[in-house]
């Protein structure tokens, strides 16, 4: 704690795309922090990145760098989580992961804060998980409408955008962007594409420009990708439903950030679109933007930059009484990443400043 | 008829975006033809363009440019269709019509040669109407999977290129991305694409380059979008299941030409995925390509220009053993319009030859 009894923290990961995101939400929400550290690897060592006004010297990641640290943000690859997590708790940091590492680990709570805020007090490992960003998109909303329906399935279809997969995604879909623009041949015989964007696919297994690629992730059993099996057991972790019938398609598209989903879910009772609406409306972190007859449905190029799950196309399915079928679109790198992150780090500086 | 027996053809929308696919299929596929006219609007008549080697002017449309035509290809606007098909008729010929005006006319058939090429004979109106393009990008893999295991249940999430929108949506993307490429800040606030994009937003209700918009089509009752319902109402008429649930999400993406479809489905039966990859493997008009370990699935880079509905991603649903995940594509402007067109086509010139 500083001598005003705010806490200290750690950004592990200050230049990545979660990183970037997050110094611009920390200078931007109700500050509660003390001081401020940025941590990144050798490489960026040195640079001096802003914050809250101030320019401030990332330093290398070593276990000095957590002493009187109070919480630490780890917006790092999953392996660098898995190892260094353990070391800012020992020297006394409690660590909110952005990465996969510990998602799924049973003492390791997955939080949500408005669907799931009590959840951040049992971490009896001194770590708290922030969701996957494709499950962040969406679960606001979903958590809502559980509550007032009880949640049976979901079917899942996303739109995801180039940022999920990092600052290398964003600057892969630019190169490309800029490779394929001006030529008004392309996207009509098959293979153009590929030759005109060339080799430098960068994070994804296909051209991104002018495609969309139904993969997102590594491989897992019976040819499911791991980004549709983290939303799976993800929403199913954190609504504590664990026998959610879950499918999921992730696929990436051409957007800088924002991820979109369209999702087909059934309840145990039935539901009508006029109230579902209404409680999406009335739900803190959901904007219901829903009037087609007036051009308004949510898009990544209106939602991008942006706090909230943003939700449209609210319809009741036309054969099933119990199932609605509505279209989100929420920020990866905000409400998918750094703005989770940073909300359940406040809960605990509360906590700790309590 | 020619003299050498061969029928004459009238391809009605010769310019346009489905129009000029039509005159690549027709110079591609083996040749049943005799006379073949290209009709337009006045605005092109008098334009020579080519089909099958050979320059044609394009003729204005009147109800003199149908005579001594056996069958007449109409693609254009709906309202275009419902005018002039009739007067087609009376000339003689059997129409073929790729608009949107006769297909749920329940004394027109709607016909997808591989699903129900027998339906092609009963056509009391002399009309046979060709499907949606984003009913045709999925049927033909729906067709062969329901005929082993009794479809059940579609859930379908689109992703339209912009193409399904004609010449315009092509262009309106292409003017886009140039005026978004190159400017590596965008997509980063709320607004900046629509900014950089400007007011010219051709058929799309929202800027299409760097973003996803989730509607297609005209609003109809409680918010669905006339391209979703059609999707319902001509599954469930091509493949006899009247009462077959079906709902659809309908969202545009920035591809120019195939359209994809995220689809889960329910059968009667309990399915297991790799007797229904067979099924697809070994069905006419499919092709099946799902190695995610080798990085095969279908995209719409690779599909575009080719004929056949591409499959992938095949997977059995986690929780529900009679339902399988999977992913479409298929060029919307061949198998979604000009080469199902030009395959009912033939059906009715083999008939008339015979
Ligand atoms: N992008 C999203 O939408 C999203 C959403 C939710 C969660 N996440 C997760 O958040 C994490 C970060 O993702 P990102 O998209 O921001 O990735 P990114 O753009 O690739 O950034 C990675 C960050 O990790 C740092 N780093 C890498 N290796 C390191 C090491 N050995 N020691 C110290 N720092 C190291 C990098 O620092 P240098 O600059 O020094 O290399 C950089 O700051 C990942 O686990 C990701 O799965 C991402
Ligand atoms: N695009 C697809 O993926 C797709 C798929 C399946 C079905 N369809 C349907 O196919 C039809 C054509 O679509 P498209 O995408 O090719 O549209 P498009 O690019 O806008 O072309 C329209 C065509 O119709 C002609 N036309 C318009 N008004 C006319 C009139 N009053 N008299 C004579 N010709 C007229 C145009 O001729 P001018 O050059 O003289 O204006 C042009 O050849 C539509 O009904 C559409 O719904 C489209």
């Amino acid at each position: 704690m500083n001598e005003n009894n705010r806490p200290v923290l750690a950004v592990v990961g200050a230049t990545g795309a979660v990183g970037t995101v997050m110094r611009d939400v920390l200078s931007t929400r109700e500050d509660v922090w003390g001081e401020i550290r940025l941590v990144a690897s050798a490489r960026s060592a040195g640079r001096r990145l802003t914050v809250r006004g101030e320019e401030i010297e990332v330093r290398e990641l070593s276990p000095e760098v957590f002493d009187g640290v109070d919480i630490a943000m780890f917006d790092v690859p999953d392996e660098v989580s898995a190892e260094w997590a353990p070391v800012a708790v020992e020297r006394g940091a409690v660590v909110v992961d952005n990465s996969g590492a510990y998602r799924m680990d049973p003492d390791v709570p997955l939080v949500v804060p408005e669907v799931n805020a009590r959840a951040v007090r049992q971490r009896p490992k001194g770590v708290i998980a922030n969701a996957n960003c494709t499950t962040l998109s969406m679960i606001v909303a979903l958590g809502a409408l559980h509550a007032e329906y009880g949640l049976t399935a979901l079917r899942a279809s996303s739109y995801q955008a180039a940022s999920g997969a990092g600052q290398e995604g964003v600057d892969t879909l630019h190169d490309q962007l800029n490779k394929v623009a001006g030529n008004r041949e392309l996207g009509t015989h098959p293979g153009d594409i590929r030759r005109v964007v060339g080799a430098e696919l960068g994070p994804f297994p296909a051209p991104l420009a002018l495609n969309v690629v139904p993969w997102a992730g590594s491989l897992k059993d019976d040819g499911w990708s791991s980004e549709e099996l983290k939303i799976r057991n993800e929403a199913r972790k954190i609504l504590e439903l664990p026998d959610l019938r879950v499918s999921a398609t992730c696929v990436r598209v051409p957007v800088v950030t924002t991820h979109s989903v369209a999702m087909h879910v059934t309840f145990e009772r039935e539901v009508n679109a006029v109230r579902a609406s209404e409680i999406l409306r009335d739900a803190p972190g959901v904007v219901l933007y829903d009037d087609p007859a007036r051009g308004e449905f949510p898009t990544p190029a209106d939602v991008v930059g942006t706090d909230p799950t943003w939700v449209g196309r609210v319809r009741r399915d036309l054969d099933d009484p119990r199932a609605l079928e509505l279209f989100v679109c929420g920020d990866n790198l905000r409400k998918g990443a750094a703005l989770n992150t940073a909300q359940i780090a406040e809960l605990v500086a509360a906590e700790l400043s309590a």
